[in-house]
């Protein structure tokens, strides 16, 4: 058995999000099987490094999945970006260790997510943005983004009831860019729990209108509740980048 | 009469290009002047910069129009964005002299044309970019590009028919940028004759794609046929950034 890696950028808009749903093709895995089947007469089931929510896009995805189909790469390449519909496209295929897993061996993830702080909303950003007419506090942000960075027990940022799986993790870096109206914020990081970029946003934007004061996040962190802690802003604004092995 | 100056933004996907076509609420100006009847009450004309082709988007197209109306110019913008459809944002409203004309006025404008240089397309940016397969010259493009700029009769870079009016016109500056795969061509000029800025970059591809030399600009300004000039690239990857006074 072959074991093949595909890197994949999808405009999300059109999805339920990447985990397959019975035979629905209005997932990213459930068309992505869709359209492997017709290319190896196999029923491939693939491994993502992770779900991504119904609206959210990716840069570089990446899923995994074996096959005893004889195709060369090119040709899996051409032929996936042929038959996926024109919102999903297959950056990369590569040839892979037998061992290698998409969701075990990730080492990390960038994520990015877009806030458009005018009083005015955009035309053209409207569908990878989030509108925040209110003028933001970019330092108190800042600010927010240090305290995040670092490692910490991240349950209070995410949607997760109680596991007894580590809610440890470590965010490497918090950049945050700024093109006019237009706020990227990248998160970078060992892993993420579900949920929590959105809700570390969420925070950092309520921090930024002064809703909050910065220091809520040490006491997240302390509490290790939910409650305290902001909104869970949309999905449409937020970007899987890159994925880590 | 008060003259009012807006400044638009729009996704240009869904509409007919800017002039307004009978009743249809399919072109930009159509849209906007039904939206500034329900505003005012009055039946309103618009005057726009210049027209924008079926798809072409826009950063900054400038229009103005003459009102009696005695709303704030605060109440327009906010009435004005209620209203429109959201791939139609007006960022800004100013009031003007009453001698200042949208079109008549204009000093220069920026357009930016965008390709995608990959074999593999691209999701998100799709409908926002050309997409070349082959790989492109940037070198000899640079150069297209210096040669194209200056004061020169554009004439074989138009879709124009003989035309009494002057076509020289003077390009001040093409500044290329690269963002990953991604090409940004932004030219800034005194004027663009129809289908300039796309007759142009389509000479500059098929420069970049080694099937025409870089010499044959020289020719279409001596000669002032568009024969030998490139395709007219597709409109979905030209954007209006801004339009100068």
């Amino acid at each position: 058995m072959r074991n093949i890696k595909l890197t994949i950028e999808y405009d999300g808009r059109r999805y339920l999000g990447w985990q397959r749903l019975g035979d629905s093709d209005k997932t990213i895995q459930g068309k992505i099987e869709s359209t492997l089947k017709q290319m190896t007469g196999e029923t491939i089931e693939i491994i993502g490094s992770g779900r991504t929510d119904a609206g959210t896009h990716a840069r570089g995805q990446v899923a995994n999945f074996k096959t005893t189909s004889d195709l060369t790469r090119e040709q899996m390449l051409s032929f996936l970006n042929r038959y996926l519909p024109n919102d999903m496209v297959i950056t990369k295929v590569e040839e892979m260790p037998e061992r290698f897993h998409a969701r075990y061996n990730v080492k990390g993830k960038q994520y990015s997510y877009y806030v458009w702080n005018s009083e005015v909303p955009t035309a053209l950003e409207r569908h990878t943005s989030f509108h925040v007419k209110q003028a933001l506090d970019l330092e108190k942000m800042q600010l927010a983004c240090q305290k995040l960075t670092g490692q910490h027990d991240f349950i209070g940022f995410s949607s997760l009831k109680k596991t007894k799986k580590s809610t440890v993790r470590t965010i490497e870096a918090i950049n945050v860019n700024q093109y006019g109206n237009l706020l990227e914020f990248q998160f970078v990081g060992d892993g993420f729990l579900y949920n929590m970029v959105r809700i570390m946003m969420g925070t950092i934007i309520e921090i930024g209108l002064g809703k909050l004061p910065v220091e809520v996040i040490d006491e997240i962190f302390a509490k290790k509740v939910r409650q305290q802690a902001g909104e869970t802003v949309p999905a449409h604004a937020l970007f899987l980048d890159e994925v880590y092995y």
